[in-house]
């Protein structure tokens, strides 16, 4: 069982797990789910790319954006003239009527790593091992100058950490185009499937082929851009990945 | 531009291109979106994983599962006792009032290929090389017991094409326990980004390298179950993956 702070001995931030919510814990295959922080983490940091969920006109949309961590923090960034951007900061068709104020934009934002295909001798008992996230909570705009700046080079570094250092930062006319939300790790679980098929002992005999396959994934050589001085020698951080 | 079709003299099924609506045409790069068919389907069928998003209690929640396409229409699966697939059916906390009513569930369902990490000069024209459908719709149980059965089989053949063949059928119970989900592809729109970095012309002489580092997908060597009988081959549809 996930471990349950009591927040008047231990603030929420201090202990070694996220405290479960009635949309955090699973309607089914519950000892999938896990609430640890350093498994939330380690699933985080391993990817780069999430989906974020938001309502619009009532409806879902789902939409793949990079995103960064720092510490309980994660941070998204778009066009100032996107569509969550816009909603975030008031200034969206939804929120015409209370243009300037910052009202927040309900978000759920999911991480997914496929680790492998399940292949059990019964269509029904197929399945992936797997790893995911899933935060759910409300996306605030950034206004700081210098909690943008962090942000922005979070979001670089996630996907190749080091990078921000080795490139030129944002200057102000990019900043100005760049909308950055905030989310804050807090109503958040993680949802892991390992090991091989979960047969019926019935089915034990059937000739099928069974077992797991791996899912890998990896990077191909870097390719230089055509107009990149040859001089240029390819990166540390380029070469360890 | 894609083409549109006059309903009376072209059924849309047999256009080449689905018809862009208020909400899949982006809001921004909107030259990376795209609405020919046989894109949708090729990145569609690419993955197996996709990210379903719906409405619970007036919030977002995402949930990475399984899909499948038989020509026009996706379905997805789960237990009948998950949310989505509660919700869906009219039997969830939030239909309580429609119980035995077939609601259908709004939902964006997101498929996202990651190809490439693309690192300009500029902190600010980092990106990723990505092909990503979005469908919106209403997703409406299936209750045909043979669209249920070659709805099951192209959920796996989806993930292992030629499995489903290989593997034991779905018996009563099993089917009982499983809804599926239909979702019509209609309301739909890739985007897509390729290429190289765009850097601003004042920042090529910057020393940093740039270029794309290619992002790859594969499968290792697969792993028998422990009680899988040795005389069992590996079949031919594993060993081509």
């Amino acid at each position: 069982m996930p471990e349950r702070a009591t927040p008047e001995t231990a603030p929420r931030g201090n202990t070694t797990a996220y405290r479960p919510t009635a949309r955090t814990v699973p309607t089914r295959a519950r000892d999938r789910a896990g609430y640890d922080r350093e498994l939330v983490h380690g699933i985080l940091d391993e990817a780069y790319v999430c989906h974020l969920g938001f309502v619009h006109d009532g409806a879902p949309v789902v939409l793949p954006t990079l995103y960064g961590r720092v510490d309980e923090r994660l941070y998204v960034h778009g066009s100032t003239g996107s569509r969550p951007l816009r909603m975030a900061s008031g200034t969206g068709a939804d929120h015409s009527g209370t243009e300037g104020t910052d009202p927040g934009l309900a978000v759920c934002l999911t991480v997914t790593h496929v680790d492998g295909l399940v292949l059990a001798r019964s269509a029904f008992h197929h399945s992936i091992n797997y790893r995911s996230v899933v935060v759910h909570g409300i996306a605030r705009q950034v206004t700081d100058p210098e909690e943008r700046r962090s942000a922005l080079d979070a979001i670089v570094d996630h996907v190749v950490p080091g990078r921000s250092f080795d490139s030129r930062p944002a200057n102000d006319r990019e900043l100005a185009a760049t909308a950055v939300l905030r989310l804050d790790l807090d109503e958040v679980s993680a949802k892991v499937r390992t090991g091989g098929p979960n047969d019926e002992p019935e089915d034990v005999l059937l000739p099928h082929w069974t077992g797991v396959v791996p899912v890998v994934h990896g990077y191909g050589a870097p390719v230089p851009a055509d107009d990149l001085d040859p001089s240029v020698a390819l990166p540390d951080y380029l070469s360890v990945l």
